[in-house]
């Protein structure tokens, strides 16, 4: 079996690939994500999108190990998903399902699990087997990599990094209810949130001042330009980003941390901002912890996908 | 392969136990622990004790599966250990070295990630695959289970929840150098800190008092007879104990939290003090946790060691 196929459910697009067992991407593309319905052809369309890949390329089942599938929910290790927030799905075995839909072996997973194990196989932390990726986008999510394999944990909840709780003195309450979650302030909404309030302290000089619209990219381009108010935005991301990840390295114990999401775009400058708070709060034998950012960009999730169906013990049935 | 031993190193006493790798134990007995010398005769010491009880016991090399062996330091996957703080050991193969010496297979582990691996095997967490042990003795230590096999990390040093910051504020050092970590509050050597802290607020009535030596099993003594400052101090450790939790459980998503050591022989009265504030900082996924005393005792470390050895996957050679 010399092939798989990578799936990475969105809200918007579903990503496919299909890939080598070794490692290779021999293609990838994306089709809709129909919603309405509860999703009810979410699944079907996926399979119809890959019996045709496997038609135009001439695959048969039996060159195929199978589909790992990353869907934006908490997902078990029996590929069982409870509720989703984007999909309009309820419980789904989603297993189970594409299995019935392709013939061929399927794995599910939690998407931003997967994305960990992608950078793992193929991007950043390529080499590693104990890593902690977080995800800065609009939220803050994450992945833990252990012994080569992505955390997935009772509820299929494992790595919620965004909710690690960095401020024991936080009022306001994150979206998910709590106070003083790392989302309230290293999210691209947490960043721009940390910039208002800086600028709103006082009336320090800044480029930023300038700006029509302060999110995230402005406050990195400033700190670019020598903007010391983005520095000081810049710098208190970092103690929380810096403070949530040394907590989360003291369960996991990784050799890497790779930072992605749309706000590691600003890339290697804000790796100095997060270690040094890192460092404060770090146990000492995760004090060499490695930062990096991430490499595969919106491949991430295929890629993972990939590996997780290449690593399923199958039964062949 | 029948049988297999579950070997516990500690800084004064060495425990080993005989057990069928269904999980029963036929046999446990005590060494003590040479640390003269670097240490330099703990293996053997245990080599020889080990190949007198299968003397003892009539078995061959070809019944048993192996030797699994709790070290109280970070150990690496390969059962390598670089330094330890109680056996005079500095960098030490243990898998090549008791391999060599009594020609059975060996898988080293940490000590406190074995014993969580015996709660889940044969104790409190029996069933389960995804599982937090935190233990409460002089320091705290832990373990986490994931898919039902024990974390190790990159150094061998996950899980080590007592130095989880639970305090941004604190300015006194913990023994690792950091500031505001559980163990500071939450050890038996914390909870006597939290008890004196508060007698010295004010002059309020408390059976503390009259006691000459106020240590964990005090106050949670004067907690079971209904003293009101015992409460108090109780609820302050539970606060401390529970947020980490709620911030370990949001890395590992565990079906059950077990909570061991010297201070969870208090019992179950505890565990309302831990679990209110482990739900006030817990993900929505994560407020199901079951909460469990440890069941195994003493025996944890060896339960754990022989789980470790039976998961293997031996060369055979």
């Amino acid at each position: 079996m010399k092939y798989c196929f990578g799936v990475d459910v969105g809200g918007t697009s579903i990503k496919m690939g299909l890939f080598t067992v070794e490692g290779n991407i021999l293609d990838k593309w994306e089709i809709e994500t129909r919603t309405e319905n509860q999703g009810e052809t979410i699944l079907s369309d996926i399979a119809d999108s890959l019996k045709g890949k496997m038609s135009e390329k001439e695959l048969n089942p039996a060159d195929i190990k199978g589909i790992g599938i990353g869907i934006p929910a908490p997902v078990t290790g029996d590929g069982i998903v409870k509720n989703t927030a984007n999909l309009g799905w309820g419980y789904k075995e989603v297993n189970r399902e594409l299995r019935e839909l392709t013939g061929l072996e399927v794995q599910a997973g939690n998407d931003a699990n997967l994305a960990a194990l992608g950078e793992m196989w193929l991007g950043a932390g390529k080499g590693q087997k104990n890593m902690i990726m977080v995800t800065l986008g609009t939220g803050v999510g994450g992945g833990v990599i252990a012994d080569g394999r992505a955390m997935v944990g009772a509820n299929g909840a494992a790595a919620e990094i965004g909710h690690i709780c960095v401020n024991y003195h936080e009022t306001k309450r994150c979206g998910c209810g709590k106070t003083g979650c790392l989302e309230q302030y290293a999210s691209a909404t947490g960043i721009a949130r940390l910039a208002r309030m800086r600028l709103a302290w006082d009336e320090s000089p800044s480029v930023l001042r300038s700006r029509e619209k302060i999110d995230a990219k402005a406050v990195f381009d400033a700190l670019k330009d020598g903007d010391s108010v983005a520095e000081e935005i810049v710098d208190q991301f970092g103690a929380y980003l810096g403070h949530g990840l040394a907590n989360a390295a003291i369960l996991a114990d990784p050799a890497v941390i790779v930072i992605g999401g749309g706000v590691s775009k600003a890339g290697d400058i804000m790796i100095p901002y997060i270690k040094k708070y890192f460092l404060q709060k770090a146990f000492f034998a995760n004090k060499e912890t490695e930062f990096m950012i991430a490499k595969l960009d919106n491949d991430a999730g295929i890629c993972g996908a990939a590996k997780l169906i290449i690593d399923t013990e199958t039964s062949g049935d």
